[in-house]
């Protein structure tokens, strides 16, 4: 019950102080106590509400993507304003609010002109987690509020908007950037929680046939529910059976969603002349691109890569699309775990046992 | 019975000849017995089996817009290819396909730039029933061929892909031009078959909130079943009521689809600073920007106005939507007459009793 | 002499006191003394060294725009950082710096989706002059000094970079509008600052035939020097003489940059079909669009209207236009004025006498 | 003399008969004797006046680049309509035209949604020289030739538009395909005939600096005479040096030219989070990205491809651009051989000696 919990917790800690999931060194993490952030100029705290785990948490905590030891982990979160710092204005205490897993400053050279993500340097956009203390807490501190504090409409669920944070976001982000015009082809490499909600991209942005690829059979039942018109398994012809699918056309638009050479090798051979690879997968190596699947360079290909998007006006358009009942991600939601139990929820999420997609971590 | 029909028209009608719907002078248009035209280089003929009435031809047989006396009204059509010119390849007599209302050359400087609606001058890729003969005949002489015989998959039938030759393509094209982004709020003023057909493009891209507004309950029904949010009668407030339903922030997208004077200002006062008026209404008349609707002209505001596009390329993209399953319009098509009824069937859909949208029209 | 000037403004002001042109009534406006501001959260404060006078300035006097009595008037400024407020990070005092007459805040909804000029609402990125105290005056708040203060670099004279921050971003988002591609016919109409900016912006985009109109010779001999191809007189026949010289077709683009019913007209009868009508003039009364000019609602035209782009990504962009010796601006800068003479400058200006485009006035 | 050598073809030359430069075996090509073409529906024949040898035909003759034995090599051309088959209408004989090396048909799926140069399939719209016979003849056949014959004039020398075939249009589209905004940085790695259209097509679209990089100091000097401002050669810090020159940003926009590994792996290093890389060279082998310099595959970078555009339209786009002085391309036109002279043309053009850039070929 969460009540106890909430109970056992103000008994447990004392004033001022909270739990945070921290990285300690590679394998080595889990809860600690923290003190209670406090909101500086332009800043603001939240207290979570929700949050979830992601697969990027998982590279942190095995050591594959390295953060300094210390850190609270956790990009992801929906909270009640705790604290607002000088400047944050138009909000108030005690307000349900959700932020992006990438919280852009507004006001750099990289924001103004629209690359929010880019946020004062490579991959600048993202710093709770990353650079500076995450939402797998009690509480967490905002960077530029004023950009990142969406507020939930009161008739949505916790659930219903948490994962518009990240998988959502950049799983539409791929379909977005790809180019997409009504009607066009489209396959999906890989159907993890992006690539599901890619799918789900390109089908909200009027693709006709949507073809889904992955190995695991239910996570292709998903898929089927979230659009796609086909479903394959991965195979050495894959590139072929997708180009007879489209009548030997090629895709108009291929979406890499895992971040292997095999995935983005097969988007790229599945695609006609002219078309988009858009990837929004995670590289751990380098990427070969096979003279002939380039047609030389002379395909007029566009290949795109793509951080996830925040910041507020981002998370509060597509919220809209939830409130007027055009997506419900909760499907994703698999499992639930409060946050004493975040290690639990870790291996579970890691093993992808159990069906598991996306688990939600209940923290007040 | 269409067999008895068919069996009628082949004793009535002499070898060569062929019923077609001719205006003659405003108010004065029915059938009469034409030569079936042959196929020149680049040409095609195709024989009709199903075509229908559009607004248009309404203000043709009143002598509203323009043509010369003797014309073949017209300009949708699905049908078999009865003959081929020369110069005309990968195609074969006894093929069915459907063309576009507009059939642009393709080769003009306007096509290859993209601009195929304005083929070789203004509104030039509109020829059938316009300043050639049009497709309420038995057979229709396809112009520009190679660029406009669009191949209709076995297992569509010719009701489902007839309304993509135009409302469709064109109410469409008002969401496509509209810069409707993901989770956008889109206003569509006016439901009838073009309206209509705007409010699914605006599902079919994304938009999140939907306002249809129309005074015919009825339609607004339909509207809603393709996608619409809200729906909303017009009213004096109409422009506050939509900017009330959103927030205060206005549309992002306002789609005028009927041609006057009121519904344009009203989509331009329902309109966010930084917004798309989209129009596909034909205007009867001169328009009127009031300065304050307009922001002094200081709005950042995008007005554009649209052609239906045609060509076979944008046909066969909107049939695989109708094959993917993501639309049907078959709803539109409240009434089927015969080519031998034409005249009751534009008295009918020039009355918009019995409910009436769009009338299927059976030739062979 | 400067050095007077200073010594006298030493002698005459009090500390803490600064000179300011201030708006009283229609028709009365000058110089007071004003407290010098001081900088809050987010802001900062600039020593004003240039600033200019522009066509609005001259509404606001006359009491055609509205602003508040008490206002300092004026929104374009290069001066020194005199003052930073907590939670603005990356300047230090004494630098040099210049801002675009928009400054938005760069984490609003509209900003944070690049409709930076139209921050928090209407126009709402205009707030210097309009809004709050304005730069014609010693010093200068600037609001949202993080997304607004654009460092000019060392090599670049204050009357270099001066015009930047209203007449050049107005002018060249008017080609940057357009939908200007590479060898494109443009007229521009009017070529006062702004238009002559927008020539020069055609230019800088890559047109092909540019056709400058404006009634003044001498205006048009800047135009010629600014990348005008032909130039042109109004005459009842101009649409024609502007078909005539496209060889019929009319301009790809037509930019309007007077705000009068005229000139609007004009551009859109120049237009060809799926052209662009780019527009930054300010209206004083309603547009007609005739529906012939229009082409009843289906010639694909684009009509956008544009308020002037800031921000400091923008100016620093421009900036580098101005070091990479792309553009020479201060051939508009034929004259120069004290701030203590600026009512003079109002007149000079006003009257169009004496070949005027632009004034800069200098203030310390 | 010109005249003699046609008095001695018309001596030499049986009736019915021309010259043409045919490709038998790797290393093995010269002039025969070869009928001259006749011109079907839809085509025309022109007799060439003057052509050009591109970098590809120098990996055709050597068998790098396959084409089938006994083919007229050559893609670029300026000549005289010679004959117009059935359904070409618009043009008469006798009449200066241009082709694009590119020669879409305008009519199939790929050319009526804009990709005109993989015309019905990949690099289908590269015919001329490839697949049909090519340019470097007295005669040749341009197929769909309303898409194609793009009218010189008269005012223009064939010298002045025979570069916008090939190298212009493709150097051009790397910038254009490059998103490059006014004020933008850009470099161009290599500085042959495409790279230094490129570094012009950067100047024309309002780039501000522009780094051009290339090993030869003579190519350097054209570079800067065609808009660069700033020149380098190749080194191991390249990437680093072209960072120095943009105070650590980066390039928003990189343009390879070349075709190796080394130029596009700097090229992708020298962009800043967000930019575009632009690829027009031709590759002979795979690819390698290196996971850091694509940020992991988060850095939101755009990759494109492209394949020089044609067509009419293209062509007379471009022809607007020499009529109206903003571009002259004679410079690169560095030597000029007969026809006869072809085989010693090659040899230069191949050995990069005496400063060749380009070669025109005068046929007749």
């Amino acid at each position: 019950m969460i009540l106890e919990i909430e109970d056992r917790k103000t008994k447990q800690l004392p004033r001022g102080l909270m739990h945070a999931n921290v990285f300690r060194a590679p394998g080595e993490f889990g809860l600690e106590e923290k003190v209670i952030p406090h909101a500086g100029p332009g800043e603001a705290v939240i207290q979570v509400r929700l949050t979830t785990i992601c697969g990027t948490d998982i590279h942190i905590v095995r050591g594959e993507y390295s953060v300094k030891s210390g850190l609270t982990i956790g990009h992801e979160a929906v909270g009640i304003i705790h604290e607002l710092g000088p400047g944050v204005h138009g909000y108030r205490i005690g307000q349900r609010v959700m932020t992006g897993a990438i919280t852009p400053c507004g006001t750099c050279e990289a924001c103004l002109s629209g690359g929010l993500s880019q946020c004062g340097g490579p991959l600048g956009g993202w710093k709770l987690g990353n650079t500076i203390d995450g939402t797998q807490a009690g509480y967490v501190l905002i960077p530029h509020a004023q950009a990142n504090l969406a507020i939930v409409p009161d008739e949505l669920a916790d659930e219903q908007v948490l994962l518009l944070s990240d998988i959502a976001s950049t799983g539409f982000a791929a379909a977005e950037r790809g180019h997409i015009k009504l009607g066009d082809t489209v396959a999906v490499f890989a159907q993890g929680p992006i690539g599901l909600c890619a799918t789900l991209g390109a089908r909200l942005l009027g693709a006709s046939q949507i073809i889904a690829v992955d190995p695991d059979p239910a996570r292709l039942r998903v898929a089927a529910s979230f659009g796609a018109t086909s479903t394959l398994s991965p195979a050495p012809d894959l590139a072929d059976q997708i180009r007879a699918l489209t009548g030997g056309r090629g895709v108009d638009t291929a979406i890499e969603a895992l971040g292997t050479q095999e995935t983005f090798e097969n988007a790229l051979r599945s695609l006609r002349p002219g078309g988009t690879l858009s990837s929004v997968g995670v590289y751990h190596g380098d990427l070969n691109l096979p003279v002939d699947a380039v047609g030389a360079g002379l395909a007029d290909h566009t290949i795109v890569t793509t951080l996830c998007p925040g910041g507020k006006e981002r998370m509060q358009r597509l919220m809209r699309l939830v409130t007027a009942h055009r997506i419900d991600l909760t499907p994703l939601l698999t499992h639930v775990f409060e946050l004493e139990d975040i290690r639990r929820a870790y291996e579970l999420f890691s093993s992808r046992a159990k069906g598991v997609l996306k688990i939600a971590i209940k923290v007040s």
